[in-house]
């Protein structure tokens, strides 16, 4: 079983490695991270990581997990090579799936047309611009493809999707194996939870950047 | 304010991943990877990220992250220029802090002798016989060592830290920001919570990964 993360310029690095920490320690499945071009691909940030292939070289895959970031941006509006690999590797797949705003590339690759899927809650409005619902919920599953919420939200994707993929047991495992027993130390991880202060530092430091 | 992420070969990608996507987010940080040579470094698995600084680049910073993984064995065994720098730059630290099995990599520079300290849970004696009391906990502080348990714990650690370093409301902006209101599907991330089944996986496919 084949999972290619599909990288881009500016995406976020944990809706990347959340699912990878998760799903490439399923038996049996290999994963690879893909981009344009194979070499370095900047996140959003000083992260750098290496594709070790590029889309082209795949015409196929059993899962595809398409991770979010202010990059979303440039693809859906000019890199219609991703948005059609996307597309035409999407008929190939067993599970298609998007982190926080990969979503908008599903989306734009018509994926998403009449779906209930989820977003990123800062871009649940250009998500419903695609023809999605958006359902504020940390996982949201329409056939195969599984769309998670923002940033972390990947992890508790990762969790679902190796419990169809590997069995209960193979989901709980990694689970421990991850230590994955969350104790955030403040409850404001969602928009109903958040105070107007919190919402206020978010407009000023984190949503623009 | 600079925080360091120390890559070494054969690291855990979320243990740095998961940190470095909330302590960036802080205003008027800078953030830096960085490995024995810069360029890219193997993790445990299929991702290789590029260190933009070889550490004896760096004489000192403000937070240090080391992220644990099963390559802290050849560092704690054979790598004494790592250990040594660790044990140089903790010296200027403001925080210095380990997740997951890198706290064995802080026990082997000395600077967990007879403190409180946690780690993987699959990693507690060695971590006991660097002179640490092993706390079953996610999130340790000892002064200005802080400690997270394993691989996904370091979001919680990190949390904790952005806001001891920007205040209660910057750290619960960006909890909101990455949306990490977490709902994993089971109840199986911490050992006391984990069923016999579920240990024998993990004997059986992820503890000799």
């Amino acid at each position: 079983m084949q999972i290619v993360f599909a990288l881009y310029e500016g995406f976020t690095p944990l809706d990347a490695v959340g699912p990878h920490e998760v799903l490439s320690r399923l038996p049996g499945v290999t994963t690879v991270f893909a981009a344009a071009e194979r070499g370095p691909v900047r996140s959003d940030g000083t992260l750098t990581v290496s594709a070790d292939a590029a889309l082209d070289e795949l015409d196929r895959c059993d899962v595809l997990v398409v991770p979010g970031g202010p990059g979303t941006r440039e693809v859906v509006l000019g890199d219609q090579r991703y948005v059609d690999w996307v597309r035409r590797v999407h008929r190939t797949t067993r599970w298609t799936t998007s982190v926080c705003s990969g979503s908008l590339i599903l989306g734009a690759a018509g994926l998403l047309d009449g779906l209930p899927a989820t977003t990123h809650w800062g871009a649940r409005k250009q998500l419903e611009a695609t023809g999605a619902t958006y359902v504020p919920e940390r996982v949201v599953t329409a056939g195969k493809i599984v769309t998670a919420a923002g940033v972390s939200a990947g992890i508790d994707m990762a969790l679902t999707l190796a419990a169809r993929i590997g069995g209960d047991v193979a989901a709980q495992a990694i689970q421990l194996w991850i230590e994955y027993d969350p104790r955030p130390p403040f409850d404001s991880g969602s928009l109903p939870k958040a105070c107007p202060e919190v919402l206020d530092f978010v407009t000023a430091h984190l949503a623009t950047g």
